[in-house]
């Protein structure tokens, strides 16, 4: 049966669409793979750039065809999808599992049968060519940069009563955090949702951090800049702590980098995603740092190792327990282990790599593991 | 029947689940409303904030349902999900129209009967609160100040041979863009795909700009920040131009000044969006600017007069021609007509206003309209 792979959403909101087209178009649209060709159904607003600058091949106007401008004629656009779709002699639609649901229904009533895929629409985003990886590597400069001004703050920093004080104000997440992102902005890229969080609050992996930060706490500092000429990720997290450390944090944050250097030692092609997180499992275990749930809140190891990245800050695959596919050549993952436990605090440690055809892993992102600011 | 609203989605690509959660969430999660409570489906991960800091009334822990932490179990939400919502008999779902195809049909296959809503999910969501409108003024002002970064920057430019310089360079759109995105994210603001295009460039009315700008050429900045604490939208567009205007530039940027003015004081409370579309075009028709398609290229007045405006920077109610439903207090609005004629260039010119109880509009965004910089 002669088939299409039909997407339908904005660019911005999907990785997989963006990827197909090569272009950022806000508002929804269909996109299609017909007879080995992508094709897009476009309005008068967006037809001109999209014929300039982007993968599309096939184009087919919107207004043109319903025969007006100015209207976004969302309504007819499947039907006008199914013309183009039934004079190619397309009979089975499939589609990525986050297809609108709406559209979905519409172009089973206009006859097709439609297929939703369970799982990557585009296996093949998950190897990444030369180009990818190298915008992956300066999406990962621009956190680098974060860290190292992260590091100057809390080296001018002073303390006070267990606050700390930078330029004469105590210094909160909600200051560094902006420094990052208006850093990341100058450099092309757009952080949002930095993590800077400290102490107990940092023990919700995603909180992003509040108020004034402690002396002698860890500081959890996670970048995760898209580039925005090409919308590809960096993500990349650091612990500090400014003051004198415990034993308990000394001890948390040994682990967790054994667990970071052991994990990335093993990533490698033909291994699985769950071997790779088991083997960190295993030392934490072994270190005596258990994961448990304690009044409602989860403590200890508790998330996955990791997940691939590229267009998406998550996307396929993942080192987490259900992931039992090998990893291949040209897989980006970020390497994340972490320990979150109250009253000592939280550390999380993540590189990224790609998974080359012989041999390990190469580090695609770089930033010292020096944690401890005086 | 017994009826439950289920959205399934992160909160940074839904304005819906964003605006119904009131927290941050990348990774999708189920939230729902039964008995008039807002719930959700949370992990670990994410659980422990959201109970500190959300508009969620009732939480389910993923985790502690299925028995482990570490894991995401996207493939059992749905069958806990489930669980939860045949424990209140509920019968019936409604979900929006862009919810995922995949968990569609999950649901259906675990016996619910599933209304997919066409149109809005939330139209309350239409109607804002002074809070709300309070944060959109606030993120206008960040696009305002974008206009008056790009205004000094045009003041100081100097021409030779045609060409804008600044500060010895040429003047390009790829740096007012990102001098206009920096000074956005100082401001507490993430501004993404910032038009700066100028000349022919900017008859593609979502063209953000590339290459140098010419003296004498109109120059449309379309700034729209999305401010990062609350997640609101300003939007607005300016028209400049250094230089000299040719008289052909007068003409279209008074003519669009001049229904951008009649569309501000049309529309009110009890007037349709179409009805406001209807007099930008009469305005257009009437002063002799055609719209019309030439060489598979639109030219004129190819867009709607203006969308809603929240967590969204499209949403409902729309000011286009087939939006037939009345305006109503609380209402925010773009008023953005524009002229697009390749040889002469474009002109939009955009503001937002709040419809009022009685009377006329409010505006919520304030920069003045001189549009030629010597």
């Amino acid at each position: 049966m002669k088939t299409a792979k039909v997407l339908y959403g904005g660019s911005g909101d999907s990785a997989d669409i963006l990827w197909l087209t090569g272009i950022k178009i806000h508002d929804p649209f269909y996109s299609f793979i017909v007879d080995g060709k992508v094709c897009a159904l476009l309005n008068a607003l967006e037809i001109g750039r999209a014929r300039k600058n982007s993968k599309i091949e096939v184009f087919y106007d919107l207004n043109s065809i319903s025969g007006s401008a100015g209207v976004k004629k969302n309504q007819c656009a499947s039907e006008i999808l199914a013309g183009i779709l039934k004079k190619a002699r397309v009979k089975l639609l499939e589609v990525p599992s986050d297809f609108p649901a709406l559209e979905f229904l519409r172009l089973k009533n206009l006859g097709f049968q439609v297929e939703v895929v369970d799982g990557e629409f585009f296996p093949e985003r998950a190897v990444k060519n030369r180009c990818e990886v190298s915008e992956i590597i300066k999406a990962n400069t621009v956190a680098a940069a974060g860290f190292a001004l992260v590091q100057q703050i809390l080296e001018s920093s002073k303390i006070e009563k267990g606050i700390l004080f930078f330029e004469g104000k105590p210094l909160t997440s909600e200051f560094l955090r902006s420094e990052i992102e208006k850093l990341s902005s100058a450099m092309g890229a757009c952080a949002e949702n930095t993590i800077a969080a400290a102490g107990d609050l940092a023990c919700d992996p995603h909180e992003v951090g509040r108020g004034k930060i402690r002396a002698d706490s860890l500081i959890v500092v996670d970048i995760f800049p898209r580039l925005v000429s090409s919308g590809y990720f960096g993500d990349m997290t650091r612990t500090f702590l400014k003051g004198t450390p415990s034993e308990s944090q000394v001890s948390l944050v040994e682990t967790v980098m054994l667990a970071h250097d052991e994990a990335i030692k093993k990533v490698r092609s033909g291994i699985t995603g769950s071997e790779v997180h088991a083997a960190v499992e295993e030392i934490f275990e072994d270190s005596g740092y258990r994961t448990y749930c304690r009044k409602g809140a989860w403590e200890g190891f508790i998330h996955s190792t990791g997940h691939g990245l590229g267009l998406d800050v998550h996307e396929f695959p993942s080192l987490s327990p259900r992931c039992n596919r090998n990893l291949e050549a040209g897989n980006v993952v970020t390497i994340e282990p972490g320990l979150y436990y109250r009253g000592v605090g939280a550390c999380r440690i993540e590189d990224n790599v790609l998974i080359r055809k012989s041999g390990g892993a190469k580090i695609l992102s770089e930033y010292h593991y020096e944690w401890v600011v005086d």
